[in-house]
């Protein structure tokens, strides 16, 4: 997997810096996650393309997280779109949407599937390449994070075995497969000879807009990488639980508690200029955290 | 008058052009014709205060002329806006903003008065800067022009023969009205002697999106800047037509029909890079044209 960081900022676009959205790469599927205004060009801009995207996750309907949403929805349908759209977010957004589709007689081009974020935890999506499962995590209005899990492919074919055997390449993907190869001879090629274990499932925990709490902790518990919002540094923890917001040491914590393997920081307000305070405050408690950069792109 | 284009691109973004959004310089006063996707960051990127933005006028309800609106909303408000802010859109624009804040649970912090716009041709503001019309055009969906008249302040101050008349400066409102100064000593400086005519005043028209027609014509007669959509050129008129839009030549047409002083050219479709061939076909049937670059501000 690979996260692409579209926005970083908190409500306010400032210091170049824009509106929530990132996207992540699976197995070849882009899926978009949250969007804020000028998504759209922003995906332009980092080279994104749409014939990738099929799935979209709204954490909840404050409007720096779901503004760039109809434009980008639209501007598929203008170019012709026809592959199928699943959207996933808060119900009261089905309304909005077609409210103003409705206004512009707007007609999409392509199949698009509302679905609506069910109030507890639970698996939304589960398909060839990925799972993912949503949470409730605490801010002023209903508000979801989102667990990513990859697939494994099955097993990796060790190619220059494969060619030892003189297996064809028809057959490679029934070896992902984990079954033996029958020569014409009659011989067995033993699975194992020329295949070995498969890449572990990666796991990517997104925890949109949340107060400082625990009380999603078990959801994303030992997850490869947690993108924790931290709206504000220490200092400011007073607007920041008013605001049901977590500071970069709060966010540190809960990456902490869960035990994940690196936590990445982001939505800073944009009373802050410089970003390398928040991963100052958040390493004192959790090393491996990284400040996240508009543009850049995250191995996971 | 002094008009500045912050996005000049049709329904896609592309080439780094935005979609639509103009602001109007009047007496230092800022109005926001139509607002699409990310306005706010091209205001900040262009240096535009919105302490100086009271007045949002929307042509139509198709996305890429208010996709941006919702989120200057909140925007102004979480900066703790105190002004007004006066909002003339089609009616059905109302109840969509309602919904978004109402989903947010968003207070604004200003007060915010929604005008809808009447079917017909319109005086809709008037005010001590300037008077604004609207009056209908022709496009898919219910679509209006705007005509923009700025006042004249009154007579121009000749300063130095203000000082050499020693006419005290609280007075020169007065003067600007035309009133004689009558010196301590009962002598009378006239009028005429301390001021010249004021400035004429200026109007700048912006059409919207519209097919070619000449039915609005009345209402942009001899203004000293029109806008006019060309979102093809001539060789895609079949588009332009089946689309409800203009090409360069017709924007041209309309301009020659009506008398306007200059013509200003936008509303660009993403097929088209280069923006010389707009220009140039429409300078062979309306000389004093422009094609509208983005960033760039005419003076009217």
């Amino acid at each position: 997997m690979r996260l692409t960081i579209l926005g970083n900022n908190s409500a306010l676009p400032a210091f170049g810096r824009h509106p929530t959205a990132q996207a992540l790469s699976v197995w070849g599927e882009l899926l978009l996650i949250d969007c804020g205004e000028a998504t759209q060009i922003q995906m332009q801009r980092y080279g994104l393309r749409w014939r990738h995207l099929h799935h979209i996750f709204i954490s909840h309907l404050h409007g720096d997280h779901y503004f760039g949403l109809p434009g980008l929805i639209n501007s598929m349908s203008l170019l012709g779109r026809t592959a199928p759209l699943h959207l996933y977010a808060p119900a009261e957004l089905l309304p909005i949407i077609q409210q103003i589709q409705d206004v512009a007689e707007t007609v999409l081009t392509y199949p698009f599937h509302f679905h609506p974020l069910p109030s507890d935890a639970t698996q939304i999506v589960d398909n060839e390449y990925f799972t993912v499962k949503s949470f409730p995590v605490e801010h002023r209005i209903p508000c979801y994070g989102f667990l990513f899990t990859s697939k494994t492919r099955g097993r990796k074919i060790i190619p220059h075995k494969c060619r030892e055997y003189e297996i064809p390449r028809y057959f490679y993907e029934r070896l992902k497969k984990g079954e033996d190869y029958e020569k014409q001879d009659g011989t067995i090629v033993k699975n194992e000879w020329v295949t070995e274990e498969g890449p572990h499932p990666q796991t990517y925990a997104y925890c949109a807009d949340t107060i400082f709490t625990d009380s999603f902790v078990e959801h994303i518990r030992g997850v490869d990488l947690l993108y924790h919002e931290c709206t504000y540094l220490e200092k400011d923890a007073d607007k920041a639980s008013a605001r049901f917001h977590s500071t970069a040491k709060q966010a540190a914590q809960v990456a902490s508690m869960a035990g994940v393997k690196q936590l990445l920081l982001g939505h800073y307000s944009s009373k802050y200029r410089d970003l390398e305070p928040f991963q100052q405050e958040a390493a004192v408690i959790f090393p491996n955290v990284l400040a996240s950069v508009e543009g850049t792109s995250y191995d996971i």
